[in-house]
């Protein structure tokens, strides 16, 4: 291999580039491989550090490569590795838990204190020709799964794991805020936990037109005045038990305790502005549960299962494809959505 | 029986009467039982009626009996009951739920859409002489439970209802955010759920000396600055596990999930404004639950086995005490919390 | 109305007789509808009762009309009744709880200890011209599900409910012991749920064939020693998480713990045998949750949505009809299940 | 540190000896401490391999030290260890999990696929003068808890994690069958989850007069006829809520289905023969939650906190004392259970 590859190294704010950093050197350890990635989603996140220099607590503050919805082909593997052979095709989980910290030996390893996570500063990420990775959170494909599928579970695994903080079954209503790549995420993973009731409201026509060829069983305008009377028609005159806000907009998460079913669930996928007037009361009177909820945990294999299986068509969404030399202009096009973009894809040459 | 009996009142803003009011002509029907009323205890929700004629959308438009903490002694039963008989001693769950609605039919009936509840318009409270009530919400008292215990059950079952939204358990760390009579109540009722690790914090340093001498782990100034650190440093420095935020002031609102541990729980017990400033973002990214409550359910027969075994002693919370004839002055200490008021009981003459 | 009407009455053991019986004179309260019967499923427990004149402490000491899965016509309604009218098409929940005792209050009205349920001793069921019945039991069908249709969320329910008691959901594994209507409504249920990898077993080639047709991921051989290892060929090495039992055979349920993988859940859906050989050292060893159920609770609504979505198609297992004038014929071939019979239909004239 | 040290080895059935070992030469690894036991605690199974040479599939094959239940004081730490050092006085959890297989990753790491053990084959265990283990699962003692209530915490968390499988609660019916160590330390951990009514069976009275002792609500003879009767009297006339069964013996394990409310949770503790007469169809048609469970997890920051606390009170449990030079009868009194010993404990020299 190469000393040098290519990658999308973000500076600074609004300071991208595509530029050449050394190449990994092999396996990082003995539990790692090494990875050839294939193909590589743009997000919101992505855009975020790219426009902003942070997200949060997290600011840029030294070069950092971009991209963490990932999936690429096994280069070499390490010495302990015995489930991996160079030659495999993976999608990527890109969080490292370190496994002995409460959060982890609990289950919950989403929460993990020290957790290192693709793209997250001062962690690199995964625009770039080859990366190092555990094999454990490196999960081979069936044949019948292609890359850009594998990159797109990462984001379904947030659709994924949302639906099982609310709970989605056969039976229950669900409304979900926001019709973007999560919103829609959403509704396709409700749709395989069995909810058949899953109304969409967004402030875009195009988009819910999206989530209606998508399956929605109604689709709403989030400022129609009128949205919580047609809801509450839909749903037995009470509300949508299970309310998924995915969009982050103030509007939108006063919404979703406004509109949920006394004794439902909610929960705030969407990151918006950190702090914004808020019907708190409602949340008691209404005995709601309001979960929050950080990445996923546990979604791989059952996100594999389901794309695989064609209970899940994520393909849809990808709707946009560049390779790394126009990374700037995937990125530019993820920015403005434009062109009816929901998904854009940067896929590397195999 | 007379024809005519005393009741408090209310007939709009500010106006509160002692006064004679037609008394029941028995049970009201044949699963109901005639009881002439011991106890009751003061809430701030009658306060607030009082004061400001309505709680949300619930407006006093019509003279109404407030008063629902009660206790009484059975003095006449319908055709029906075979559990209670004339001079039994009973506690009173004052929620009548319809027990054919959804809510109803799936064991949450505090979110009946049909409830009848003492002293919220237009149904009237406890503060009478004689009430009719059914059989099935007056609970027998066993001998060693007075008539004052058995009105705090009411509150206390707030506590209680609250321990279990946020699953208080031996090993958890608990911060409860307000000293008033329901954080009290909730503290008593974490120690009876076996919590070890409670802490206290409100602004007023009278409050906070209760709690200690209620067995409070640590109590702190809710105002502090240091608070999350100090708070930090008893708690694996995480945090507190569960926060039952029992005052409804905005700050403390705030505070709640600010406070708690990454992935843990919050209940919102306390009624404060409708809508204000609120950091939603930090349920997101902590993935905390967040909890509303409303009122209680199920709680009765475990607060009277609490109370009569021991283990959660409720007396100490009784401060002031008052005959039906002195019902205003009754009011107008719990409007002030003068004299270090915490519950202040009216005693109708048995 | 006439007086008298068609009635498939048992007398006591092998004595079931086609018989005039007088028609109910009306619904039988303010909150009943008399409903004119139009298909009626015929279930194990009807041919046990008709061969054993009992099931369990349930002893038939007095004729009773048998049937209870079934559907039927709106003739006439109560004086309470809102939401039904003349003419309207309903399914029918059989059990009619109290709603007060302590598991109606909970919401598990199906454990209620005063239930009165068709064909339970000493109640009458549904194979008769009319039925008095709650208007809230009985179910009013959308235009796309039919009679026969209806009848089946009887036993659907019983699938749906052991999927929830389980906690299907997408990418967990599922095992399906026995092949019967009950283990195949099974597998549906767990379709609509979102698991995947369904495996069934049992002893008749001709039930697996029935299983593979609609959809199950692989079928086992009962009696095949090699099961267990070529399950967990499937099942990561582990085995099913979840085992649902279906057949009540002393072996099958002690394979039920056998074949679940440590952790996993199993749930007992079958009737068998009182009393037998149980590896009970195995429940601990492997930290099983093995959960009994006891018919259904809280189902109908989700099912007619099932099945009217087209998630769920019942359809299939209907193998045969009788009229009710060959009521006999239709019990004789529940009770051979020759011809390859899963699940015989009485359909009454309309 | 001495080449050689002192350690209770099992060499084949009934072939206990207290002989020379070689001593470990510090921690086996940079993340481990090394431990001078203080205090071993000797359990059922400790004898049943020294008796039986097996327990179900783990046979001894090479000798082994036994014990497991174990306290000590750090004499030297890894180079990555932080939190302890030499002269920390720590409680040891026995089990040491792989951290990163399916159990393990999901928090339940009792079921860890690649668990070491102390005492189980080939594990040596805890009766020798050093022992190395894991800094993470030595826990540091408060000043409270003296070496013998350490070693005590080893079966106490089998009773709590009982309790929390349970769901034991404030309110909640508990029947505890067997009042042996386990059965014993079950009811400390019930009262210290809030349970009031706790009844205890077993065949022994005098086991039954420590259990009344030690706060048990009631108390029965498991062989008396009218247990059930008894029992349904202190219990709503359905029964306890919830049964622990700590015998292992075929007749308390029917009895705790037998005995068991309807929707009631049965925790199979106690271990006895694999496999006999067992009623199934009851697990069924009570809709009986019956969970198996094998070792615990999480139990000792919560079992130190409750101890520490004075909650719980494990010392009564120590009946008797041995040296290390005396383990051979500390062993024969532990198989005869003579003269009243409940917990038989070997105190190394400090």
């Amino acid at each position: 291999m190469a000393a040098e590859m290519d990658a999308a190294v973000l500076h600074g704010v609004k300071d991208l580039r595509l530029e050449k950093v050394p190449e990994p050197r092999g396996p990082a350890g003995p539990d790692d491989v090494l990875i050839a990635m294939r193909s590589v989603g743009l997000c919101g996140s992505d855009v975020h550090y790219w426009q902003e220099g942070r997200i949060g607590s997290f600011v840029v503050t030294q070069p950092m490569i971009l991209g963490h919805e990932c999936s690429g082909q096994v280069v070499e593997v390490g010495a302990n590795v015995r489930d991996l052979k160079p030659g495999d095709r993976v999608a990527i989980e890109p969080g490292i838990p370190c496994r002995v910290c409460t959060y982890c030996t609990t289950g919950r390893y989403n929460l993990c204190v020290n957790m290192r996570f693709f793209a997250t500063p001062p962690d690199d990420g995964a625009l770039a020709q080859y990366v190092s990775h555990p094999a454990a959170l490196s999960y081979k494909l069936p044949e019948n799964v292609d890359y850009e599928e594998a990159a797109m579970l990462e984001p379904f695994s947030v659709g994924l794991y949302a639906t099982r903080r609310a709970g989605v079954a056969p039976g229950k209503s669900v409304l979900i805020l926001g019709a973007g790549p999560v919103g829609l995420l959403c509704l396709l993973a409700a749709q395989a936990a069995g909810a058949m009731r899953i109304y969409v409201a967004d402030i875009k026509d195009d988009r819910l037109a999206v989530a209606s060829r998508l399956g929605a069983a109604g689709t709403f305008r989030a400022d129609d005045p009128e949205i919580g009377e047609r809801l509450r028609e839909e749903t037995e005159d009470l509300g949508p038990e299970i309310v998924l806000e995915c969009s982050g907009a103030p509007s939108a998460v006063r919404q979703s305790v406004d509109l949920a079913r006394p004794g439902g669930t909610v929960v705030w996928i969407g990151m918006g502005p950190a702090s914004f007037e808020f019907p708190t009361l409602t949340v008691g009177i209404k005995e709601l549960d309001v979960k929050g909820m950080f990445r996923y945990r546990h979604t791989w294999p059952t996100a594999i299962e389901l794309v695989s299986s064609g209970k899940v068509d994520v393909k849809p969404l990808v709707t946009h494809r560049f390779g790394l030399p126009q990374v700037l202009d995937a990125f530019e096009l993820t920015r403005t959505a434009a062109d009816g973009a929901i998904k854009v894809m940067v896929n590397l040459e195999g």
